[in-house]
């Protein structure tokens, strides 16, 4: 964490000083708004979190609720968000407080009493083998409470705008807020009063009934599947040994996909309601919690739950859908205007644990878009990327819940190696952990000619994080994780084995970075480039490091010392980033995207094909 | 965390429910108090934090300053200060935003031209082999945020009095309050206002020049030494290398000890100033921050310093002083009421980092006896053990300092090996890491006649915490981290091979812990019992505990599923807590004090003794 630079910071440093439309920012929604984001769901406050970085740009967030969510609904957090709520500094705190998924186990029918349940197989969590970061268990509720803290504590101090509903949109053809939105106030003083909004942009994080898609014409497209589930939050008592282990349980008398909870004593269980039979019209969604709690101890037989509080319950059934478009630019020259994400865009089983994180994974690509195209530090084209790259996201997403589903939903005589479902947990593992995700080539994901120079880092995908030595303090620090969610683009600049052609580099790209980042700020302030040497941080000394790697920043022109890393092994540093992500010992050149996502990789001699992936993503500065 | 068995916990699950005192907490400072503690620095702050966990126990801090301390002196932090943060809750938050350091680097002159200097050695700092937590440098300021907030946040909701002055205090012979004690109002409306507050006990965290302890007729023993430093914290522009590591510098024109502050930027300077002049009358102490800075440059040459921000800067003398005695008690057969602490009973040179580490320890040792004996869970003779265990530990911190300072002061043609510094610096590292504190026998440190049941638990020495695995979950948690500040007890039995000498030991213990276990509440109240497994967490169920293991909490009555463990090793616990601990393989019990400390080993079939043991150091519940 880096504090300080603009003067001594007596309190907490992770509350950053308000700028521009955060230092005067109106308790009232005011009549336009550059951006108004509809629903503070996942992935709406992600949103919120992100543009607080863009204390340029006016960002109002609406919910139709008075307050904050009280029970949240989704719970399961990849490893992929944990590590997204790292760049939002929250990481280490949420983890804290949720349930950590270490194993997964399987339940079936005892072969010499088949009325009866047996432990068949335990596999280890996904997480450990993918990602530093962990699979957790916690309440939506808390998710958000963080999002709301990064949003308020960021320079833009954005807090959202309880007790507004969002009624209807049009989007005209001109304009400098082209986008009208009409809102109800649901509480307080103006209750039930309507008001006209105008906004540049609009985000829909307006949930599975989007009001927003509508109101653009989007429509879900899928079915409603014929399978029910009933789930329940619930603290018991129970003779049930695996009462703090997620498991998934295939009994003759049906299924259970148990998640323990976060704080040691709850759990959620969703109890198979099995086949809804053609024309029930959705009477199954009344099935009384007193019927679910029933065929729960009927499964679990010969363990009992007594159930002692219900934090919460429902029964849904399973649907698989996604939206038609992801934005409102219906002809491929249209400039979109407004967008959706998460559950308005698409919809599926909870079980397997995903929405919320592809929800906020939608918030994550789309806010940086809107604060680079707003501040004029990307061409507007900037923003049909988000459609393009997230709609594939949303239908592998529906088509992996589809099998997961339906591999939960199996009765016992169908399932012919017991083994199956635990398998298919851990050959499928990338996808759940959210780091499948690999955007195709585009204006901000070049072409993967030189994809053999870092062959760990893949075109598309995340930017998997590796421990090195930071060289001025010769501490061990994960590379990745000094990558806040601060809208910039990171560079990282592998240098050759003795940093000839890096220094080169250095030389040569300085003034191309120079020419799309503004004179009056800190010269680090659109890109944020790192060097990271072969040798051990004690065989040279960081003042040694190209002046690229040791920019002047904030009022006192201070150096940053943070951004000159060792790769040689250390007691501290046990990992060889070089060996662990096969970087070239030629050096190589990676260019990772706000959003954490890999866009470029490029020899040392290549300023020429920077420049020109550069001209392509970013705007020079006027 | 275990939060939501007094059902659904939607908000902060760190901010505990307010209960007793802490339900309609007075804002104005009442007439009576149980606890009054004077002064909010490292020891105040702590032990406000750890009262508010006996909020049947009325506790106010005051202070005469207006607010929150801004500008912090001490910044040095050892791991045994943050494994007790982790007890308090904030271990993972505060390392977050501080300098972790890494190495320490010792700087000498150059032998080819003694003006310049050159680096030495390089050493690794000794956090990592004593520990697993680590050695950080933050600003006293926000460790008294964050106990501030721990204090709040707890069940007793304790705030400081800001703005209230001590100005002295009576001990009567008799009442319920029998110390008076005289205050003035420094601020607000009714500033100047004197007021009379009784108290059952007070304690004097008042610092150096401590009202309390000149109220209670104490005083310091030691003298003034006769070497001088100035210190400054600076945001500079340099081209010495070492600006981010902390090192020690011995050049001929003198010595600066150079540690590395939080944010990436300040740093802490520390500039001998030479010996001190007899009849120098502090004279040495109005020496100007200019002639600091240059002397600074001087001793950095070849390198230079451009300050371009001093955030603090002071000059003081090395004193090295400890009190005659840190209570009232001035007979054997009185009991104490008036209690001093940290810097109020021990001051010396800030050089070794200690002074901040050790105040808290004070508090720490104190609190949850003045919580015990107040509640009735104990007698009122524990209260006599603080100063018996604390005033040696003061006399060796005096020892270890005095020792330190004189190597630092050391002119380069004093030192014959370079190399020594680093040496003893390595050497000494269990003192410096706040590990070496051992208490002698008393009535809350048992005998040692069962020490070689567990070797790796030193008694009097603090309980030093090892992975193991929950069984519960199958996840590897620190045994030592479930154990908040929270005034229990804690017990860990450790097991026979095939667990059927912790079957007999958890029958026979039972109701020996239930005898002083108030019936009303939990039955872990006091008492928090574990049990540690050889097997491997799947080889047995956790629900084949003994019910000792297995405790019902809460209103609901909810199993406690997080009081049995296993050492055996998976792919998420490596180490195996018997082997690592040299814990014997047909058992063991290990009782742990509410301060972490070791207070006794004993056999599985010694039930007898465990039960003599408590007679001694708890109360009966009536």
């Amino acid at each position: 964490m880096q504090f300080h630079h603009h003067g001594y910071v007596s309190g907490d440093p992770t509350v950053l000083p308000a700028e521009g439309v955060g230092l005067e920012r109106p308790v009232d929604l005011p009549d336009e708004t550059d951006v108004l984001i509809v629903g503070s769901g996942p992935a709406g406050m992600l949103l919120a979190a992100q543009m607080s970085q863009f204390p340029e740009v006016t960002t109002r967030i609406i919910e139709k609720r008075e307050g904050r969510l009280v029970l949240g609904q989704a719970d399961g957090i990849q490893p992929r968000s944990v590590e997204t709520f790292q760049a939002f500094g929250f990481a280490g705190r949420i983890t804290a407080e949720a349930y950590n998924i270490g194993w997964m186990n399987f339940w079936g029918p005892d072969p010499e009493n088949r009325a009866n349940i047996i432990r068949t197989s335990r596999t280890e969590d996904y997480g450990l083998k993918i990602s530093e970061f962990p699979h957790l268990i916690v309440n939506q509720a808390r998710v958000l409470d963080y999002f709301a803290e990064a949003a308020q504590h960021g320079p833009g101090r954005i807090t959202p705008d309880y007790g507004v509903e969002f009624l209807g949109l049009t989007v005209h053809d001109d304009g400098e807020y082209p986008v009208e939105v009409r809102v109800r106030y649901t509480a307080g003083e103006r209750a039930g009063e309507e008001r006209t909004i105008r906004a540049k942009y609009v985000a829909g994080c307006d949930g599975a009934r989007s009001g927003v898609r509508e109101a653009i014409g989007r429509t879900h497209v899928g079915a409603m599947a014929a399978h029910a589930w009933g789930v329940m939050d619930v603290l018991v008592n129970t003779d049930f040994p695996d009462w703090r282990t997620k498991c998934a349980i295939n009994a003759e008398a049906g299924n259970i996909l148990h998640i323990p909870r976060e704080g040691g004593y709850l759990s959620r269980v969703y109890v198979d309601l099995g086949e809804v039979a053609e024309g029930d019209n959705r009477q199954v969604r009344h099935t009384p919690l007193e019927a679910v709690i029933a065929k729960a101890n009927e499964i679990l037989h010969p363990y009992t739950l007594e159930v002692k509080e219900v934090a919460w319950h429902s029964v849904y059934e399973v649907g698989h859908r996604v939206t038609d478009g992801f934005d409102d630019a219906f002809d491929a020259d249209r400039h979109p205007r407004v967008f959706l994400t998460g559950d308005a865009c698409h919809t599926h089983s909870a079980k397997a644990g995903q929405g919320m994180n592809v929800s906020m994974q939608d918030g994550f690509n789309l806010g940086w878009k809107l604060g680079h195209v707003l501040t004029g530090r990307a061409p507007d084209s900037l923003l049909s990327t988000y459609a393009a790259e997230r709609r594939p996201v949303a239908q592998q997403l529906i088509d992996f819940d589809r099998e997961w589903s339906s591999l939960m939903a199996r009765k016992p005589e169908e399932i012919s190696d017991p083994q199956d479902l635990a398998t298919y947990y851990l050959a499928t593992a990338e996808f759940p952990s959210g780091f499948m995700t690999q955007y195709p080539p585009s204006m901000i994901i070049a072409g993967d000619a030189h994809q053999d120079l870092a062959v760990g880092f893949p075109l598309g995908k995340r930017f998997k994080s590796a421990e090195v030595t930071r060289v001025a303090d010769g501490n061990a620090v994960h590379l990745g994780h000094h990558a806040k969610a601060d809208g910039r683009w990171r560079v990282y600049a592998f240098a050759d084995a003795d940093a000839a052609r890096l220094a080169a580099w250095a030389e040569a790209a300085t003034p191309v970075f120079a020419r799309f980042t503004p004179a009056e700020g800190d010269s680090d302030a659109v890109f944020d480039v790192k060097a990271i040497y072969q040798q051990r941080f004690d065989e040279f000394e960081v003042t040694d490091a190209p002046a690229l790697f040791l920019p002047k920043t904030g009022p006192y022109d201070l150096t940053d010392w943070e951004k000159v890393y060792a790769a040689g092994t250390t007691i501290w540093c046990t990992m060889d980033i070089f060996a662990e992500r096969e970087i070239s010992r030629d050096g190589a050149v990676v260019v990772v995207r706000p959003d954490q996502y890999v866009a470029a990789i490029l020899p040392l001699d290549a300023v020429d094909e920077l420049d020109a992936f550069l001209e392509g993503a970013v705007l020079p500065a006027s």
